[in-house]
């Protein structure tokens, strides 16, 4: 039987398991990636590890969230992560050298091989035919001293692309488009392989745009076979002795199938507030537009800025709009700061801001109160662009430099004639942003400035668990809700007693001093509790506030993982209606934790109202051993 | 008797009084300028006096401050200060066009014109021969409705400048070593006046970059005379027809005089905490650096980035140094994108900001606990970076960009071969950026987000004046401990009654509260009370809270004339000794206020200890009327 591309990379670095849908399996990660609001805790957790260097083929520590600074503690954060980099064998790119997706395909993306990224949008990698996942700081910590991931064996779905894009359609349209009819629930547990006659004539870029955005799916990751147009890419990058084809046997096996027709394809965009909330360019037309921002780790690549520059060329920006454009890389803003495309941007009366993430992560370039902002970026979530009342749209770079010349959302097909910007046969290159690891690391010493806080350490888990119900919250409390990320909030990632003060405070404003008072306690929830970012802040800090438990009617699948992996047993209500009868401040017990949760059915005592709530834990033994232990890091220590 | 520059551009638009230093004058402001962080409150003061169109020759509002927009206020202070100036008769100068200072100079600087500006670097046109000075938005949005702008008549400082600048010795080094000779205080009351035979190697923007400085001295204003230097600059603007030349007549006669000898001059820098802690660079060498950036109202031009593009070309900055670079206005940006100098500073590493303020006013790029930042910028006060810590050197583009390679402050001369930058026949041409106003202000609405708070109104003063005394302050106090101002409070600039919850708490964290609970009362306060900045807000802040008089040892005299703008009277204690018997909470009060007032002394009653002081009203007749009747704005409408 034939093999996919997935199947194969997997198969290439299985360890553990067998490649059956939604059985736990582990693989070997050949490189890892970190960005500076995950990295700080990633690292931290390395070092716990206490293994001298990384054992990955390539670990980078990219700086691209918090390059805003207002205050010491992101430079302090940046500091010691390229001192700890330095020290343990990881590359560093400097602050300035551009989103880490967006260099780590130019520089770094090698097909075939495996790549871990504490960061949700790792899945670009699989643009140039990597398998590349998103996963939490210390999973990544792990894989960087050299043990194997764990992950449920996803489905593969065949993404068949018919056709061609016409004038003026882009990726981003086709992923919009995938998400129109999949919803962003779509993906979960599920790996997208693009394939067809569609993919010839898209770009690495182009298709690192569809995979990037795979991650608005729910998906485990998406990827594009390794091909001429790799080939082309690498070689441009001057990288082709990374190139080695990957392609899906002829008789190869999928489990789901999707066409799409490229050839009927409409600009689209995804409406407020969601990625899949999808229309069609033609029926938004009259809408106002106040702000419009073109980059972020979807679209950035030298390709979007030079189409966003010869549609911006001898023209202005729309009086009544804001256009702000960052260059995904250095390397894109260096080739455009010398072919004069970035004059051209600079005339019409574009905002360019530094190489990084910005307004996407909301770091920067909130848009005015009830506006309406154009982005080429990946998420529209409400208040994520800083700005509660904010309509943000999510569109192709082509729509967004269109919109920013007329002040409606336009359709670019207005524009008149069409142009194709081409992958240059040669990238400038010049990686003097990325410092290599010290030969001798012992040398390096790391510097910790004092918003660098050593992170919580769970303890194993004891015979007896008790404590009061601190809260008890509602359905579909999200990780925003359970640690609030924000502008204010981002600088401290690496100062978990100063960030746990805001521990589920959207929810319940006294929850981190109960906390405190009460010496840690219970969580009491409804359905689908953690939703959302993958951050495992959300679980370091009721750790650190000494959560011993959450019981929930049931958990989203990213958060549960935080949890056991930091040893706080996410226990779900067998009999549902139990959760009306528990009120906050209750006291709670387990007797004979360890034993009870080795079966996986745990009997909680209501010592306050004397009643008894049978709980289940529906976790693997892998993950009873952390429990037992107190989370992964003692896990794989004690190994 | 001849007369110098300065004299004669007063002479020009004198109102009243007579040209004696020291006694009060008004003259006729034939331009204005704002920024968007006082540029809000301006723009409510002058729609408070109700008149629609300005009247001066030219009024901009510059958006450069308030730029990163983490939430919406800033975005929509902007959209505020858009529409409000379309409205009004108001050129808008839209983010990302540059800082206020720079693209004044380049576009709309005349010389012999009066410009007010409230931002303290304002006298940076004095560059090109106006009469430039900052002041408080009051000042500005009075004089765009045509009110005349009242100061002590200065005197005023020939600067004689003999010989040449030596290469890599800079206009930075000329006002450095005149700060090192006459310190921070030494320009007091003084307008400084450069000429001599080596100002004619001086262009204009290097003018600007010392008459910028003057600030630093305290001095009104510095200019140079409008030459052929002048014109060379205008008509490489494109704006010849608006020179005229402007020089002292041969026997003009100073008030006092000072000579620099440029061929002696060497590289300075002014160290941490103070522009006059001034130091040759040769005494610093071995320091290592971990920021350098390079830009603000100060350092900016064409021909500074021009010559840090030379000196980084091919190079690479230092692995331990972040450096960034914000250009100073889009000609500028537009121009180095255009002519390759923006490809090399990229290729080198550095980190491109924005057009704006940027770090300059701690907005943004913060540099790590305890690390040394070197900056081309105009002050380096303690935690004026956002880093408390952080150890600020004011230096020159050449020893900024020299060090940024080395990772240690160097020395320019060690560089090798020198190279001129000159400036260019033809300035790059592009004013799409500032918006015009509307014909018909009538039809333009105005838009107020909900950020934008009317501002607190001053009551006439009543006949009896009583309260408790709500804190007791010592000495030295700054406009920083009354209205803080940092990157978290900028955006609320517009919004007294969100400041005023800060008001004073760096002194006593209570006194927003006690001033609510007791519905206002007295600030006793030491000597030099409200030094520092001249931001209104420091007397906007206390008026929302209901302050009817401060008793203090001495003010600070801007700060004292922003409490008499806003109808709070500075009371000066005859009996110095008279502080010490006054405590916090005492009942104070004032009898016959309108009377005692206009006598000049006024005796208040401590009903708590049954005591009376003997404090004196030092101000002019003008400012008593304001005192009066409420404030300047109460006053200005009632004529």
């Amino acid at each position: 039987m034939g093999l996919n591309v997935a199947k194969k990379i997997i198969k290439n670095h299985i360890i553990k398991g067998e490649m059956i849908p939604g059985s736990e399996i582990s693989i070997k990660i050949d490189q890892t990636l970190t960005q500076d609001s995950t990295g700080t805790m990633a690292y931290l957790q390395f070092e716990a590890l206490g293994i001298d260097r990384v054992k990955t083929k390539r670990s980078t520590a990219y700086i691209d969230h918090n390059i805003l600074q207002s205050g010491p503690e992101n430079a302090d954060d940046h500091l010691y992560i390229q001192t700890v980099a330095k020290r343990h064998g990881i590359y560093f790119s400097k602050p300035g050298n551009g989103i880490c997706h967006q260099v780590n395909l130019e520089r770094f993306g090698v097909p075939g091989d495996t790549l871990l990224g504490s960061d949700s949008h790792t899945p670009t990698g699989g643009g140039i035919g990597m398998l590349a996942i998103g996963a939490g700081g210390l999973d990544v910590a792990v894989a960087m001293g050299g043990g194997e991931y764990y992950i449920n064996m996803p489905s593969i779905v065949k993404v068949n692309l018919k056709g061609k894009l016409k004038h003026w359609i882009s990726a981003k349209d086709i992923i919009l488009e995938v998400l129109k009819r999949l919803t962003v629930k779509g993906g979960v547990g599920k790996i997208f392989e693009y394939c067809g006659e569609g993919i010839k004539s898209l770009s690495v870029p182009e298709r690192a745009t569809i995979t990037n955005m795979g991650a608005e799916l729910g998906a485990t990751t998406s990827l594009f076979p390794s091909d001429e147009v790799t080939y082309e890419f690498l070689k441009a990058q001057g990288r082709e002795k990374d190139f080695i084809e990957i392609k899906a046997d002829s008789d190869a096996v999928y489990d789901e199938e999707v066409e799409i027709n490229l050839d009927e394809l409409q600009p689209l965009a995804a409406c407020p507030h969601s990625p899949d909330n999808v229309d069609n360019i033609t029926k938004l037309k009259n809408i106002k537009v106040n702000q419009v921002c073109i980059g972020s780790c979807t679209n950035s690549s030298y390709a979007d800025m030079m189409k966003v520059a010869k549609i911006l060329e001898g023209k202005t920006v729309n009086e009544n709009v804001s256009l702000v454009i960052a260059p995904g890389s250095k390397q894109v803003l260096n080739m455009l700061a010398k072919n004069g495309a970035l004059a051209s941007i600079v005339s019409s009366g574009a905002r360019v801001l530094e190489c990084a993430c910005g307004p996407c992560i909301g770091m920067g370039q909130s848009p005015s109160t009830d506006a309406v902002s154009l982005r080429t970026f990946n998420r529209n979530f409400e208040g994520r662009s800083g700005t509660v009342s904010a309509k943000v749209y999510i569109v192709s770079p082509e729509v967004a430099a269109a919109s920013a010349l007329t002040g409606y959302i336009t359709d670019p097909r207005d524009l008149g004639e069409f142009f194709k910007v081409e992958t240059p046969e040669k990238f400038l290159i010049n990686d003097n942003l990325i410092v290599p690891p010290a030969p001798e690391g012992e040398e390096v010493e790391v510097v910790r400035g004092p918003n660098i806080k050593p992170f919580p350490k769970a303890k194993p888990l004891s015979d007896t668990v008790e404590g009061k119900v601190l809260t008890k919250v509602s359905d579909n409390i999200t990780t925003d809700h359970i640690m609030p990320s924000n502008a204010k909030l981002l600088p401290y990632r690496s100062n978990i007693p100063y960030l746990s003060e805001y521990c589920l405070t959207p929810c319940d404003k006294d929850f981190p001093k109960k906390a405190k008072e009460n010496g840690g306690g219970f969580i009491v929830a409804g359905g689908n509790y953690g939703q959302g970012s993958s951050r495992e802040h959300a679980a370091l800090a009721p750790l650190y506030l000494g959560i011993k438990a959450v019981l929930a009617k049931s958990f989203a699948r990213i958060h549960m993982a935080n949890l056991i992996n930091n040893g706080i047993m996410p226990l779900v209500f067998i009999n549902v209606e139990d959760y009306d009868k528990i009120d906050a401040m209750d006291e709670l017990v387990i007797d004979n934790a360890v034993e009870q949760m080795e079966t996986g059915v745990v009997i909680v005592k209501n010592k306050t109202k004397n009643q008894e709530y049978k709980m289940s834990l529906n976790i693997t033994d892998r993950q009873k051993k952390m429990i037992k232990a107190g989370g992964l890091l003692n896990l794989v220590k004690s190994n």
